[in-house]
């Protein structure tokens, strides 16, 4: 493939706010073997709930506004990265068409970090089973059995580099999230974001809350809406395939249409209707991730 | 500056191992406002410890291997990705010279995520309270009063921009986190490690555990060195300033020292002693990061 030319790249964070613990007892470990004791004291102030932001600017930018992606539950942005199988994966897609990408990692995932005390955010996260992306995402109805739907899009081999992407996440932190989003998107201003499960919910309510800041919304598989109304924008949902081997993914997607009705520059496609088969729900990694993208990038084309 | 012309990147994992967990109460939740209820079901198997690597390859490749950046603890990659004041870090630094660059998440860490699980990593993370950096990594003695130490390089006007990268430790993961940087070192073959505080320890391990791939070492203010025999080959032990305003530096400053001693191949510079004047423990991301990188480009062609 062609070299990439870059002319800046790095990260930066948006959001946060100041957080309390008291109370706890004071011990003094040891953190490498053979070095001096350290004294571990939690109780004091922290800088929590902050969300890490990498961006890639090419040489030339040809696009009219950055380019936002936003990940679903209990993954980080690596999802956009590269492939399972080692392909590039969209933020490379989107930036060798001149687009000025940028990847978060949401609040309390990833590189964004957690406070690892239930006085802030309360309750035990959720972690994701070896099995569990398999039959939640709709790969196939047993990982166990190593059975896949037919003509399944997934990278099957590269099964176990796509869950080493899961991370913990907590519930209850949606608050905290949205905030952290909006301040993203008031610090790159108007933008365009590619939304994905979990994502989707607060891309939607971003969109809502700043409608001045978001100018189109690709939505991907998403889980939830958020709770205002919709600014007049394009929005596009795309869902992939074996969705009515699923009684909760025919609910989700349920749920899309009914979006996609009220809302009136809303456009859903059903990928297998486009001649796209065989997707589960993580379509922007799966073996025809590049043809996605190049629907995606033809719909903003159309209607930017 | 200059566009960045990069071939490759993005970004594998390396590393990890099954563990189980049992007995845990079953939940029905909802993880979306709206969304149909999720059965929060932990109990069964997981793949944990895996280690996050990203690498860009430049366009050309002039430097004879690999290059890898192995943070300290309580903080991910980002460490070596974009100074808190926003200019290149040591990754894009020694990118634009022709090294192809490969920074880690150790394990448990930023994106190569934690299993949320005393089974599986016993005890309770520790994580830096909002002075803790400040007091610990010898910007000056105070940060509720704002006093740094004189000449201090430290961006100071971006303390908080560093404190987000802080992320949650486990203490007691040595084992895991060995084993992944082995899988990583043995994936890329014969390379040079440039590794910060805890990440020092880890390399030194590696070095002495695989002595025919690692080609050199570059160990900023390492917080251990192992517990084996070193390989004979070039190391480069780097500290900061201010050391002899806390003990527990000077004892980690001193067990530098008798490392070096014993090490045929070791040089330990003193940055002050060397015209670098005013670093703490983060040197890589301090205001004269630029001229402490030339000076570790400067050894390593020296002595590779």
């Amino acid at each position: 493939m062609k070299p990439l030319c870059i002319a800046e790249m790095g990260h930066f964070f948006v959001g946060g706010r100041r957080a309390r613990v008291a109370g706890r007892p004071v011990a003094e470990i040891q953190l490498v073997p053979g070095s001096p004791p350290y004294r571990a004291d939690m109780n004091g102030e922290y800088l929590v709930a902050s969300l890490y932001v990498e961006h890639a600017r090419p040489e030339p930018v040809t696009r009219p506004c950055p380019l936002l992606f936003w990940h679903g539950g209990g993954l980080t942005g690596a999802c956009w990265d590269t492939t399972p199988d080692g392909r590039e994966g969209w933020k490379l897609w989107f930036l060798r068409r001149g687009w000025h990408v940028h990847v978060s990692d949401a609040v309390e995932r990833g590189r964004s970090g957690y406070a690892p005390f239930p006085e802030i955010f309360p309750g035990a996260p959720l972690h994701r089973r070896v099995n569990d992306p398999w039959e939640q995402f709709r790969i196939g109805p047993s990982h166990a059995e190593g059975r896949a739907h037919p003509g399944h899009q997934f990278p099957l081999d590269h099964y176990e580099d796509f869950l080493r992407q899961c991370v913990p996440r907590f519930v209850g932190t949606d608050a905290d999230m949205l905030a952290a989003y909006l301040a993203l998107v008031e610090r790159v201003g108007p933008c365009v974001i590619i939304a994905h499960s979990q994502g989707g919910h607060f891309a939607c309510a971003a969109a809502q809350a700043a409608p001045d800041l978001v100018r189109a919304l690709v939505l991907l598989e998403p889980s939830g809406f958020g709770a205002g109304a919709m600014p007049d924008i394009p929005v596009l949902l795309l869902y992939g395939d074996h969705i009515a081997r699923d009684p909760r993914w025919v609910t989700l997607r349920a749920a899309g249409g009914a979006f996609a009705a009220r809302t009136p520059r809303a456009a859903l496609h059903d990928l297998p209707a486009e001649g796209l088969a065989g997707n589960g729900h993580m379509l922007m990694l799966e073996r025809n991730s590049d043809a996605i993208a190049a629907r995606v990038q033809g719909w903003l084309e159309s209607n930017l």
